[in-house]
C-alpha cells in the first residue's frame, strides 16, 4: 500500500519536467535569488527560520515553493524543523552551466537585494 | 563639436551599468529568448524583419529595445535598415556562462516559445 501523504511529506518535480522557463522565472526574483545564495555559501542544510531576507516569513514561505516547484531546492522535514537543500547537481545536468553562472554573477554584486 | 544625436543613432550601455537583475528581466521572456536565439544561430546581423517570432511588429520592437537597453543586443543603422547583432563577447565578460547556459538550455527545449 502506498504510504499516504501527509503534511510532513513534500513533493519535488523530477528536473525533466521542469522548463527553462519556470527556472529563469524563479531565478528572475531577487529575494529567491539571496535564498539561493545563501544555501549554495553554507557548509549544510539551511532550515526555513535561518536565512536572511528582507521580507516576511509568510513571503518567504511562498518564494520557497517556486524554488522547489522549479526543482532549484529540495525540503524536507527533520522532526518538525523544515530544511532546504540546494539542487545543485540535479540542476546541473538539467540545465548546465546556468545555476553557477547566476551564482557567480550574484556574487560578483555582491549578492545585494535591488530596491 | 559633438555629433548630434539623430534618430539614426541608437544608445547602448556599457555592460558595466547593466545588472544581473535587468539581464535576467530580459532573459525571462520567451519571445526575447527567441530573438536571442535566431540571433546566436544566425551567420550575420539580422535586420528587425527577419526574424520569427509570434508577436506583431511593435511587440518585437518593444522586445529589442528591452535586449538592448540590458546590453544583451547591439543595433544599428545601415541606411534605412536596422540590425540587430548579439552583444555574446560583451555578455560573456559581464556574466561569465550565463548566456550560453540560456541559450544551450534553449536550444536543448528545440527553442519553443510557452505557450
Amino acid at each position: 500500500m502506498a504510504r499516504p501523504r501527509t503534511a510532513r511529506t513534500v513533493e519535488h518535480p523530477d528536473l525533466s519536467e521542469v522548463s527553462l522557463q519556470q527556472v529563469l522565472e524563479a531565478l528572475v526574483d531577487p529575494v529567491r535569488r539571496l535564498v539561493v545564495a545563501q544555501l549554495a555559501a553554507a557548509d549544510e542544510d539551511m532550515s526555513c527560520g535561518t536565512f536572511e531576507a528582507p521580507v516576511s516569513v509568510s513571503t518567504l514561505t511562498h518564494h520557497f515553493n517556486v524554488l522547489r516547484e522549479a526543482g532549484v531546492i529540495r525540503q524536507y522535514y527533520v522532526g518538525t524543523t523544515k530544511l532546504n537543500a540546494l539542487r545543485a547537481d540535479d540542476m546541473e545536468q538539467r540545465f548546465p552551466g546556468l545555476l553557477g553562472a547566476v551564482l557567480a554573477a550574484s556574487a560578483a554584486e555582491g549578492g545585494a537585494v535591488p530596491a
